[in-house]
């Protein structure tokens, strides 16, 4: 068909309204209905009264195509989809044998007699589809209604997953043989700022409809996700890379990775290139650069360890600071941080020494700032640079934003570095 | 004020629909409603599109007294909340001049020169309330609209957290007076099981109604959430402190905190008050252990540091763990545990040492298997004790299991010592 499919989901249940549970189902069945190609332009999320259920769905009648409604199909008083369902779609409910039987077989089997509410889960519309559960009691359901499509499923996340994956999606497919397949990809960059970046590429990102451009806010990044239609999944990959090499073209020295690479990963990958092993020094960041790069498989290969200096004492009798360079310049001091860096790939024997000291505050210390912060690096033989940050926000922003700082550093430092 | 306040809480961001993220911030703020007594009635979902995101807008004006709007207020084409709250609420935006001097120091500081677009982040609804961001560009914003509120965050957790529990909590509940105050306290248990915990108490949870009394899944420990109604917070409080000392007298020898109390804090308070430091030896846990303590406000008075021996050479070299030992017994080892513990103690001169060594995984190694991890500790100038875990998961929750299971032991630990 050519028209496009604009489709809606609707989460029943007071849980959600109370925030006792995440609404994941939206997020999951919004990601399988981008990959078949149908836009989903609203979620909408209401609790157990049948008022408010009607009005949720009749709003759904008149403005969306498909609609997918999970949750309120249990036994309880308060599982009211099917009977609001029923109302606004003009449908009778039934009795469907074979899921009775199931229910029924259900008891038995745990020797518990079933109470009638039970029975309420063999219910189905009369005119519409059922769906098997496997995971569970209640049927998936499909009703055409003025040729607008309405699903109904489960809420348990295991149940409902089961029938999207092995009968809705075929269903849907069939019923809707899209021209469409919807593929998209996330390009990260690293050491831009948003807005920079954004001004560099706006007239991609207005122009360009397919893919489309859209920026991402992320940590101390940048990320644009490129989205693409085409009949195949071909073709929108071929129009994305299209796109990409124009952005790589003004944005590319930014580049770093696509999709789920982390910077942690890049780092690491370009250290076993260079067949380098790292040791960090670490004050404010107490072990967090560290810990980020031994997160990820394999570390072990090329990260040597680290000293975690938090006491003052400690970067003296453990790191060997001077004191008398402490007692003159401070330990949040271009000078620490040249130190620790030399020492700690001196004690680690490690061909990349790295150091993070400064004010995470939440008080100057040492008349230094709140944010000042010193990063050192000293790859094998070659001069040690520091480098200064006034970096704000909370304590563990800051922290966290130092680590952040401390992998652009590498990862730009080993790009320019001739491979091995 | 006698009525019902119900609210409603839009969420704005394609990124949504597409199932990119989930939409954390509707549950967060659903939960925070909740405690003050304001009824949820919808979460609605939309994109970044001007007409649609009017259409809900529209539809809450006429169904919800209280709406709260998160997403769409940073300096992107794309964000449009701003603007559609500006039609909808018939008012002028103008530019905050305290903000948009944040925002230009903002770039001023990082020597980049700031673009227009981000001038937008400055601009604020004219009869708007503002509440400060302390954690980035966009404030918060309330509008009062024909006896209705309107209160606009931005969409990042971070943010969207730091504004709402500093700002939006007070100002609604001196807005809205509540006839029922509604009162809940988490009390956190370690070192017991949670089928354990619940059955001990599992007639209270029954039975109880006011407070009631709700397990929640916690990260290797347990939790109990007690929620009160009472017609003010004192007498709620009251009825929550007696099934308290209730549960205390059955399940009380596990209990370590209360709310937003952690473990982290409760090791760091027992340590001062013990005035002991604290170093650690770190191979599996890579720095994360020490990373969670100096997380902590005031950590600095306990932490010496820590020594992360990644790779066996840095165990050799920096915390002379003798060659002889690790080639009988492997790092991954009591032996080697022990010896970490001791060596990491002497050598940062603090009063406990802790070390942790073992396999993440993926595969086994030293002969090892997956999840064998050994905890050494050493208090004083007592003997130094190991404890062995045999953990399972993913390489992640393995690591993060072991420091759980550190930070557990050093608390019972320093609980069974008579203060100095």
């Amino acid at each position: 068909m050519k028209k496009d499919i604009n489709a809606e989901i609707i989460s029943v249940g007071s849980e959600l309204l109370l925030g006792q549970i995440a609404d994941t189902n939206a997020q999951w069945i919004s990601q399988n209905l981008a990959h078949m190609g149908i836009n989903v332009y609203f979620h909408h999320t209401v609790g157990d009264n049948y008022d408010r259920l009607k009005s949720v769905m009749e709003l759904a009648d008149r403005r969306s195509d498909l609609v997918i409604v999970t949750g309120g199909l249990g036994p309880t008083e308060d599982d009211l989809t099917r009977e609001v369902g029923a109302d606004i779609l003009s449908q009778q409910l039934e009795i469907h044998p074979q899921v009775l039987t199931k229910v029924e077989s259900f008891f038995e089997r745990r020797g518990i007699s079933m109470t009638e509410n039970n029975r309420k889960q063999a219910l189905v519309f009369k005119d519409g589809k059922v769906f098997p559960n496997e995971e569970g009691m209640a049927p998936g359901m499909f009703v055409d209604h003025m040729q607008k499509g309405w699903i109904f499923l489960p809420g348990v996340p295991r149940e409902m997953k089961s029938i999207f994956s092995k009968s809705i999606i075929p269903f849907l497919k069939e019923r809707y043989p899209f021209k469409n397949q919807i593929v998209s990809r996330v390009l990260k960059f690293i050491g831009i700022g948003e807005s920079i970046l954004e001004e560099r590429v706006s007239d991609l990102i207005r122009t360009q409809t397919n893919p489309t451009i859209a920026p991402l806010a992320g940590e101390g990044e940048v990320t644009l996700r490129l989205t693409a239609k085409a009949e195949t999944a071909e073709e929108a990959l071929s129009s994305i890379s299209n796109v990409q090499e124009q952005l790589m073209q003004r944005i590319g020295d930014y580049y770093y990775g696509r999709n789920d690479e982390t910077l942690e990963q890049k780092v690491l990958e370009m250290l076993k290139s260079h067949s380098y092993t790292l040791a960090s020094a670490e004050s404010l960041t107490g072990g967090r650069f560290i810990d980020q790069l031994i997160s990820i498989q394999g570390a072990s290969d090329v990260i040597a360890g680290s000293i975690v200096g938090y006491q003052t004492k400690i970067k003296e009798n453990v790191l060997h600071i001077p004191d008398s360079l402490i007692k003159k310049h401070g330990t949040v001091s271009e000078q620490c941080a040249r130190e620790m860096a030399e020492q700690v790939q001196r004690k680690m024997q490690s061909a990349v020494g790295i150091s993070f000291t400064g004010n995470a505050g939440p008080d100057a210390s040492e008349g230094k700032p709140v944010g000042l912060v010193y990063i050192g690096l000293k790859i094998g033989d070659q001069d040690s640079v520091v480098k200064a940050y006034q970096l704000n926000g909370s304590r563990e922003k800051i922290r966290q934003h130092t680590v952040k700082k401390g992998l652009e550093w590498l990862f730009y430092s080993l790009k320019e570095m001739p491979e091995k």
